[in-house]
């Protein structure tokens, strides 16, 4: 089970993508607006309880002062992915206050919107199937999908 | 009373110029390390029992991914002034992680660096100043003084 | 009472969320247009008579080689907060032209553009907020009111 | 198995951090040095093989136009995790290129330098922890060390 | 004869513009989708035999993480010619993964976007002319309508 | 003469290239230190007298939110040169908050640092040379001289 | 009389702000297209003749690598502005292309941009009129007008 | 015959490694000092004879504003490498000086500082390396050699 959080509705249209990917994969997750400046009593109390509830990742996206991956990353051991959504700086803002965390209190960092958001979905697929065999085969058909739409492209480009 | 926290020991030589503003002002304050990944728990009791334990302004200085001066933020309605401590990103980072709060949970933001820990000790006084008289007198008094050093500066320059 | 003024009227558009805030706490306000550039006689007059006329905060919102904020710090010993302006740089020079002031004249900075001006409405309550008790206890409830939201997000987002 | 590959032997100095993090967890490893420029086959055999020889999780350094992360992902569905390396440009260079990586290739990002190999080396261990409860158990240690490390701060901070 | 190859489809509205360059010079080239992160294999057999079929430069264009010119240089001895396609930061992530290349392995850089595709068709061109007269003066030619078309745009402003 | 001013005496290591420039070219000036934020009365007061004292053009350095060249320029109809002093962000903070003036209010920026300076003192004696001959002829002398100079630096080379 | 130049027709969105403020000021130019990388003869042969036609200041604008107002220093000593043109990269690499000049030959940069086009056009009348005296009349009651359209801005805003 | 050429004598200690790489692989050139900014009417004579003096490809080196690669290349259809000589910024401006060239004028831009002159070296090899059959021979012996340099940084890291 995946779990993944936003700091805001607004952020939906980004963090849609981490949902699509894994309906795609078939791999359960829950989805909650968490929000660390708003709600922060909640941040806490979803980081310290989501490996009893059986999480085994947590994607957490957000935009400009983006905290909320790094405060969840300071309650719990599991992995913790941060989406930099964009913002008015382009969503470099984002970026850097999710990915400069301290030694200690790491957070897996991906692309800046949409593009970042479908890969933590599927980073946190990879993370599952270092043990799950059966999400390692999903992820080799993934990749191997992947390869086939290149084919695609290429019949496109052809008629041009 | 002014509360000033730092997320590491590290962050010291940055923030002592915020200390010896107030001590310079002879406005009481604490100082402790409170970091915001590696002691969640403690930043938010700091924040939730500041107002009662007589806080009236709190500086919080960070560097990198610094979350510390927003989560203080999140949990207290007092003024909460961020500092951005010099980084290997010359401080960029903590500037943009510290500045771009989202709407409802300001970070009053300095400068990055020495100057900005001297000007969040000065704000701080400033902020008492709005009521208390005789600290808007020291801050007049101090102002005056900037001034007059700028006098010595031109008689070192009459000598180039 | 605060001030609130901005370099040009064209600032309006970013500095009436700060007025709206205010609105919304029922808390007194002036607002002018104050440009540094076009009219710097009348900039000084209002950062030197703003504490006598009863201002507690002024806030200033520029773009671009934002000087206002910084130049009115230089005048008074009130607190003044800076509303960096979006610019054609996204506002990155109207955040670093206020936020980046030398030591002894601090300007508490927000985020670029609304919800940085938004922002500076809030921070100006919690500077009233130190003393007035009122204005604290007002500011609880729009810290309450901004959890609640989070739960009409939750709603929104168990739709899609 | 966790393995460490970096793009040249003057990465050591940062990557070495990933390595001290990973004996301090008694986690084993394996590093090498790969180049994704100089040794573009080498890179390729290491990623196919990789998940045959037991490898759970890579991290994998690099600077500049830092390739090595992202083309040993798209050889691999094990999670790779993308440390940036300092460069002239003060690593930004680096983090752009390891992260902005397109939909279906996720790099996990940690961040620049030091701090970010230790982090690298802390979130493989937390991959591993999804399912091995040692590990997992580990992992709470070294949190709560992390924790009293901040109580000595703060007896050094009480002696300034 | 050209190679010009691009990351993805979507590159096609940026890459056609090299292609229009060879065109208009009567210079023969094939194009093709070859994705670095999608189909690395297929990037390393164009890179491979790309001298034995014939070519005598590859012109390559990404976004973002745009790995695809520079490792295409890893794999022959050919000239190569990097076009950072525009990205969600501006294209200024495409243009850092691909002129920041290590010692031994260059990648010829031309301008983010439009322009920049257009120049790729005009500097490889510029390398066939160093050994083949036709294109020597074709190039010339070239040169000369750039300046005549200047003089349009003189008789243009006459008009303003 | 021309008038230059500094916000600190610290700006004076960069500013004496401007001076060392009209020096050589024997053209005079007065030097003075001038803080924005800390004397703007003395600021206002140099540039309201500064025409009728005879000044033809004012040269204003300073570093960080640097504001004084663009104050003066709010105060005289003179032409303001400004030059960017370097600060802990490369100095890039002082360019934009120089070069960035609004419609209506110019700064002729020059280049950040030392090169900056000199190239200020040179603007100015252009600017005097387009009425004054014998400026104009010292000006053409220095041009042949700067040409001359890399004619040695070709000497030298030859050497390597 | 002014010399107003751009490096393509598509600059004069931008600079026909430049001919209206001189238009305004009733101050005599001409304008045409140079192009440095085009027209380099046609750049080297204006500047070259420029002070013996009359010119007694010179306003170049262009984008990108923007190259046409420090290669028109480099063969005149009369003084060149520079206005950045609004590129992709939002004007930035216009802006460093043209103020980073080395020791002995400057460009007087002033915004990106509008409003730094209408700047130039101030700045150059301000060159005139430090030996015009008719033209620094007409500045003084420019900035006079300047100051009254903040009167019109406040009944606006008065209006709010 | 390959022409180096550099702004300054100090871009000589980054250029040196264009000469290095040049002198490994046997390949003749020559250096010269020729500024864009100093020696303009050199630096057109030296473009424009260049293709009939023999040269093959132009390597020019030049930090800042630096102009020197895209002027050689408006005045000659041979290829022109642009190497960006690190400058107070980091070399950022001077690298978006060199690569951002508009349509019809491009420069074959390499890696900021040292690895890029040494690059700009190869690359020039490589483009006679597409007729010239013996350097894409000592191309593919140099490829083989920086294999084997990887090889002895394997050795080392063994032995940490």
């Amino acid at each position: 089970m995946i779990g993944i959080i936003m700091g805001s509705i607004s952020d939906w249209d980004t963090m849609k993508h981490a949902c699509d990917l894994l309906d795609q994969l078939e791999i359960s997750y829950e989805k909650e607006v968490i929000s660390a400046h708003r709600t922060p009593d909640d941040m806490f109390a979803y980081a310290e309880s989501a490996r009893d509830r059986g999480l085994k990742v947590i994607i957490a996206g957000a935009g400009g002062a983006a905290h909320l991956p790094g405060m969840i990353a300071s309650k719990t051991t599991l992995p913790v992915i941060g989406v930099p959504v964009q913002s008015k700086l382009d969503g470099i803002d984002s970026l850097l206050s999710i990915v400069q965390m301290p030694s200690g209190v790491p957070v897996a960092t991906v692309a800046i919107g949409k593009a970042g958001a479908q890969n933590a979905g599927l980073l946190s697929a990879q993370i599952l199937g270092t043990w799950d065999k059966d999400v390692a085969q999903k992820l080799e058909r993934y990749k191997r999908e992947l390869t086939e739409k290149v084919g695609e492209m290429r019949e496109q480009l052809a008629t041009k």
